[in-house]
């Protein structure tokens, strides 16, 4: 674990003064810690019998991709307003740094369909949170929410309520 | 190929009037379809000694994570302005709708570097034609373009003068 921790670089003052980026980047670059990062995120879905990831933009779009490929199932792209070009389904929240939307796919889900949400960084829990509801809000179930990096001291968690979470550093 | 074109959904007049957007989204629906979708862009690259797949956000993410991992090589992120934390490089280009930029972590290439730049589709060409620039301005060497589809209409292989281009389906 910790050598998946040297490579997340904390960036200070990024997007704004007072906050301490969590930059993936570094990880990024090296294909043997990224298989071992997307086999740990994956690792307690592996007989759950999930229909689909769902994953935010753009960041979550990678892990969110390649834990699919690993546990075989679809794979749900969550992209800010105007960016989806079909039927959609929107939710409005709060940012870190900011308020922004959120939407999905009317087609993404279906009732009964059992779904993982992934994101790289759980920070202060927002998008996790809309990205469950969204799900939710089209009749699927979300199983769990995994992440590669949780933030402690913001206490996402508690946007998250009863849901089930799973991160794979926590710092 | 066939099974693969039908998973590719064709959106008239979207994001603006007189264009048809290719949504990929009933493919990533399909485990099937995306691990067959992500064999045939990585299979002219298994054996190029390639150092990263490079792919722009936030749909390029997707399968260019899915890409660096089948061919075992490090991800770098190319984003729109103002999205990357550390120390970045910068080209402006114009797109089938508007005009725009694309930024790179100055760490992310180094001199000798083989990098594929993967995209889910090749349209007019200029986002791909952005990102080999900012690879080469890195003195990284881009040894091709993959791209799932390829609109021919659009002519966007002009764009990319005389690097390598492979396209899984062209319509």
């Amino acid at each position: 674990m910790d050598d998946l921790k040297t490579r997340i670089r904390n960036i200070a003052d990024f997007p704004e003064p007072g906050i301490t980026f969590k930059d993936i980047t570094p990880l990024l670059q090296s294909p043997e810690s990224m298989r071992q990062a997307v086999e740990l995120l994956a690792a307690p879905y592996r007989n759950q019998q999930l229909t689909a990831v769902a994953a935010m933009e753009a960041r979550g779009f990678i892990f969110g991709a390649l834990v699919a490929a690993v546990l075989d199932v679809g794979f749900i792209p969550l992209r800010k307003p105007g960016k989806l070009p079909y039927h959609t389904h929107k939710v409005d929240f709060q940012l870190e740094y900011g308020h922004t939307s959120l939407e999905i796919h009317t087609d993404a889900v279906m009732q009964g369909d059992n779904i993982l949400v992934v994101d790289d960084v759980l920070a202060t829990g927002g998008t996790a949170r809309a990205s469950c509801e969204l799900i939710e809000q089209l009749s699927g179930k979300v199983i769990s929410c995994a992440f590669l990096v949780e933030i402690n001291a913001l206490n996402g968690r508690l946007q998250l309520a009863d849901r089930q979470i799973h991160s794979v550093i926590q710092c």
